[in-house]
């Protein structure tokens, strides 16, 4: 039995677990969860992942859930193949793959989700974005994005001059975010888009963000 | 050139990373930051951590920040010592591991965090809490613990029947709260209740939680 994912391709986490998967060369079956009949609030669903969110991974008798625990687990687990994520065998070069993994999850995430939600996810159910919430969570990804600016003026890449799941794991989130007018706060800053363009145009972001199409 | 941590001891990060430190038998120095005095915020600290928090660690010419990024490194340098925080070596359960560090990361800390933040942080600056605040994320609090009393039913810890990093990342935050009127809340289902006694009255948190006084 091979690798499952259970998820939508338009969720961010889904797409930063299958990103994973792509780089790591690990075949997967994506099983569609369908969240507008709430699946995702089952009791068979709720087995597998207790807060009924999206994406899970199924690995024979291994079920994980919550999507940088699961990039984390695929890139561990198949660390002789594919790009070398973890820089493992380098402890010093994996300790800082491991603190620019916790800045996006706890600087640069809580400053883009919000406006991604207001200006991608609300419109979608025929809402109208609050836009106090927008601009109080872009001066706040504006400081980080000027943090990411400096260390991008000394490495090409997040934990050093090498690709690593630090970057990956912000490649869904940016990718929604290109496609709004905040996309600015990216293309001004000259070592944050140079950044950019060498993430998202590898193979395996291309491929999953081809159907990260929205409703 | 041993450890150094800078930061100070009641520092919910701070304390998060001496107990990793003292669980792995890891001698170190902590070297006070005087947050009074804006050190945190001074071109020499910012230098090592470009957010400006608390707490770096220094391992010779390796610089760190991210707590749980320390906590990780900590445990995956020193492996072979000390408590098995990462139980290295099984893959199914380091995944286990993984996970619940991030539920602690996204939907634990989240929740638990502005509740402390108001009954515990606001009232030291002689200032009144925002109890709306402390009321919405109560809500969301008491929905990540129905989640925890469920797992801690079928599991002694939670990433299984071992202690391990997840468990040891919840102590701080906890430790406050058990200190407001919400540890009710804790205290309040069973199985959630052993787990803290359990975790709270190991000796590395013990001698951490000494000089979690606020000022």
């Amino acid at each position: 039995m091979g690798i499952k994912v259970l998820g939508i391709p338009m969720s961010t986490c889904t797409a930063r677990v299958l990103t994973s998967l792509l780089e790591k060369e690990v075949d997967y079956e994506l099983v569609p969860i369908d969240m507008g009949k709430g699946e995702h609030k089952s009791p068979d669903y709720l087995a597998k992942h207790p807060f009924g969110q999206i994406p899970v991974l199924q690995d024979d008798d291994l079920t994980l859930f919550e999507s940088r625990a699961i990039t984390s687990y695929v890139s561990y687990k198949y660390k002789d193949q594919g790009t070398d994520l973890l820089r493992i065998g380098n402890v010093k070069e994996t300790a800082l793959v491991g603190v620019w993994i916790e800045v996006e999850s706890q600087q640069y995430n809580p400053a883009i989700l919000p406006i991604v939600y207001q200006l991608v996810i609300v419109p979608m159910y025929g809402q109208s974005p609050d836009l106090a919430i927008v601009e109080a969570h872009v001066e706040k990804f504006n400081k980080v994005l000027d943090v990411y600016e400096a260390r991008l003026s000394h490495h090409k890449y997040l934990a050093g001059d090498f690709f690593s799941l630090a970057d990956l794991n912000h490649f869904p989130f940016t990718y929604y975010l290109m496609k709004t007018q905040y996309a600015s706060l990216i293309n001004d800053r000259p070592h944050v888009k140079a950044w950019w363009e060498s993430v998202s145009s590898r193979p395996a972001f291309k491929k999953v963000a081809e159907n990260m199409t929205l409703a």
